[in-house]
């Protein structure tokens, strides 16, 4: 069976921050698989991957990684299927090593990168990008985000 | 006329920057449009051009700012269709005031942020999200990647 | 009625630190009002909040905001009420991100920007501004100044 | 004669940025003076205008300094008047030492932070404060804000 | 009666990270003194600490302080004796803010700046200025040099 | 009885970090001593363990140090063996200040570095170097490294 | 013919900077050779190159990148041999990009990162490694080092 | 001949930083020696030049060091004479390398740390270091302040 987005993390420690992804595509009714893919310790995982993607009908690809972050933009080298890249937060650098490490990325091969830990909103990049030819899907994204709004207080209380 | 994507930016001093993308785009037959958007000197601007976006047939966004750089994010507040973020170098802190400004969208409005100075990027990651469901497209933007690891040289020269 | 102050911010979370405001204002006895107003969730909000501000009577505008911090900067562009920015602490980055989206505003729509955090400053800098034509609150300011410095213990004490 | 605004800053190199404050002022029609004020070779010169600045009718101080920037916080010791910090671009750390050393003032002591070089919002945060009770001189705020984002082309051009 | 070295700090909260300097000058049988000198809450003690220093009969400073950390560079600007300076660790910014604006100080008016939260060695510091003219002193600097070095074990343990 | 690695850190404190080295080795059958080498407390300990350390029969040394981390640059003066350096997690700067330290080493000398608190890879990376002229060693290398990749699940878990 | 070191880097940009190893490695009569492997313009080369490195005789690797700089990480992921990575310095970033994506690396695959354009320090630490197993290099190696140190001048001159 | 302050330096190209030191020595009329002493190419230089520099007579010393920078804290680690480091600014990291280096010393070995390329105000320092016993050259250090400050103008002019 294919679904539509492929979430791929570097390591089961980076489960926690991407599932944030996964749950805002249950939300929008986007379906998705999830897998681990090491860059570093499973390459040729990532290989075939990034090679087989396309074919097997995945759309849109949401790439999790910490550290020396690798994972997005080598998926984003090996497949033309769009790559939404989530830097997650280190120890020592908070973050700041993974997102250079996917953002900082040479001509030809981008990652659309997220902020520090932002798993939900590569779900809802996900889902928008989706939703350029998706009218359907279009309006669940329009009703979420207007739902978002609306949950917004007019002021802030003290508890 | 309808085109594809829109390229905007806070100001004439960011196209020699942004103009990496329009050339992207022409070498990938993508019709685009170039606007110059200030979130702070002409938010009605932003205001207008968010809001009638997607009825005007965009389906992808390109917006490109240096410093307290909010257009590509005010821009993903204002509509649903992805929103391309290009940090812009900044004289005093070389984009890095650009780069946090874009990427740590909260949840709800992500930006899918390219390297600083990476419009080239920009144009492609239009193109992989307009691919995703444009055969044609996808053909060349895939030509478009192998010719460009086709001019790899072999090994390095000195001149 | 007419109040001096608003006191606005991106979340409810932005409260905790917001409140420190509003606490130096209550006690020099200006008067504010609290508001969530968020510049990506509530855009239109943000635009009806600093298209009315002068109109309604509004002196200063204290805007605190985490992250890609846009709030401060898009009311600034709003209206010419002097506008108190408040970097706001955040996980990954501290509120270096904040200070950035905040500071680094372009030529043309100035935040006034406090330490990261500063939120009691920004209520003491409104009233210093409101204090420029208001010789009583000038009074007030100068005896808050005047018993901070009579706090200072002449020698530290270990407990 | 009195002024209502003082620019000082800490040393003949700062006049370079700081006089971009100096034709803010001049466009707007606000008095000032200029002064160089050393924190660490004048500090005595330093303690003189802060304790007489409210006497002689200064509304608003623009405080520009580099490094160790240490002009706006001891301004805003010194005197209750608004003291608009502007950091100055170092050589080796590029004016974050500059910001640092003046936006993260301890609570008491406000100054009202521009960006790293942004001496000429800094003339218009002075503006805009004096604005606050000067129906004249907000409206010709608001003409120079109009001005301005008359100005922004529609579209960039190559040339 | 005369002491040698004055501690100074900005505020009780300094105190945790300062004794550690008063602890290395028990150890070493040198006299001081601790005050708290705020430099933006109490100037005028700060004036007068530096004027009086010399003819008191001080002969080191060591001055911490946190944030935009004034009072070492300020006190260094008011006497000719050498000041020691130490960064106190600061919570959004870990002592960056505080480390740059203490050392980046400009020609003329240097401060001896410690690490961050190193008051320890701000002691060591002072007294080893003391033992350039006091040989006995200089004895017990060597001594406590020594057994520093002696107290280092061969290997590490795990417990 | 000659080892092939030796282990040396500043400090006991740094042993919760190094061990992650001998850890390794110990997985790997390489033959380690572990030292204590302060480069400041016990520079001559330092002096005397370069000197020797090829005469020895050492063949790789891993350095591990915090904050103004000399050890392994300084290791890396007195001897010709390979230095592997640890910049060892620090409390204000996190580890930036070793890693700055360790690795901008001068033409001449180079540490062959590992992330903030990489002792583990260190311990790899001798194992690699050894491995370049030791077969068995090697079919042991590539073996630890195969099943660190089985090691990884196919799909993150919650739990 | 087999040659001990292979010099790779991400594209002929980095030629200027990693020519400094080929320099080194003439010097100390090193065999290698050169090839511009682009981890995300030529991944199947990168795969292939890794592969068969060992089999082919090398026994050291430098890599050097710039930007989000995955070659040597990856090329660490493929190959039991030694990488030596080189961050090379960049335009907005410094090369501060390219040094956390090539250090901070994850548990299993270390590079031994060298500083920010130190392509010159990789030939050392290649000879070095190669030094381990082979006296004749180790004796050209040391008598390197001490024409190096033999080269400094007793003091410093105007000219 | 003895000399009251040591000069010293990595390398050649640290020379344009440090004669500022020099310079005001000589304003202030004391004595000097300069010499270069690289902490890695020539560390028994440094060994030799620590170990006698209090029977030799020195009572201040002056380092100064760019990128993984070691002399300063070796020297300190050597000698109990205060060390006075200097920062040199380098090319990728603008001297934060130098300046981390120099300035996060383990307790026990203290180097009084200047700004980066703050070479001037290291002559200061060793200046009133040596004015604490020495009333006329207090005296000198005085007036050179003094006079310093009168060549302040009082306000800045355009040319």
């Amino acid at each position: 069976m294919t679904v539509d987005v492929g979430i791929i993390m570097g390591s089961q420690s980076d489960w926690p921050t991407m599932k944030l992804a996964a749950e805002i595509l249950d939300e929008l009714g986007i379906t998705y698989e999830t897998k681990i893919v090491s860059a570093h310790r499973t390459p040729d995982r990532l290989w075939d991957y990034g090679k087989t993607a396309a074919d097997r009908g995945l759309k849109v690809i949401i790439a999790g990684a910490g550290g020396a972050a690798h994972l997005p933009g080598m998926m984003a080298s090996k497949t033309r299927i769009p790559v939404v890249g989530v830097p997650v937060q280190t120890r020592a650098l908070s973050g700041v090593d993974s997102l250079y490490s996917i953002v900082q990325m040479p001509r030809g091969f981008p990652v659309a990168t997220m902020a520090i830990g932002g798993a939900a909103n590569a779900g809802l990049m996900a889902a928008q990008i989706l939703a350029v030819t998706d009218a359907a899907l279009a309006d669940r994204v329009d009703a979420w985000r207007d739902a978002l709004s609306d949950s917004i207080p007019d002021a802030p209380s003290d508890d």
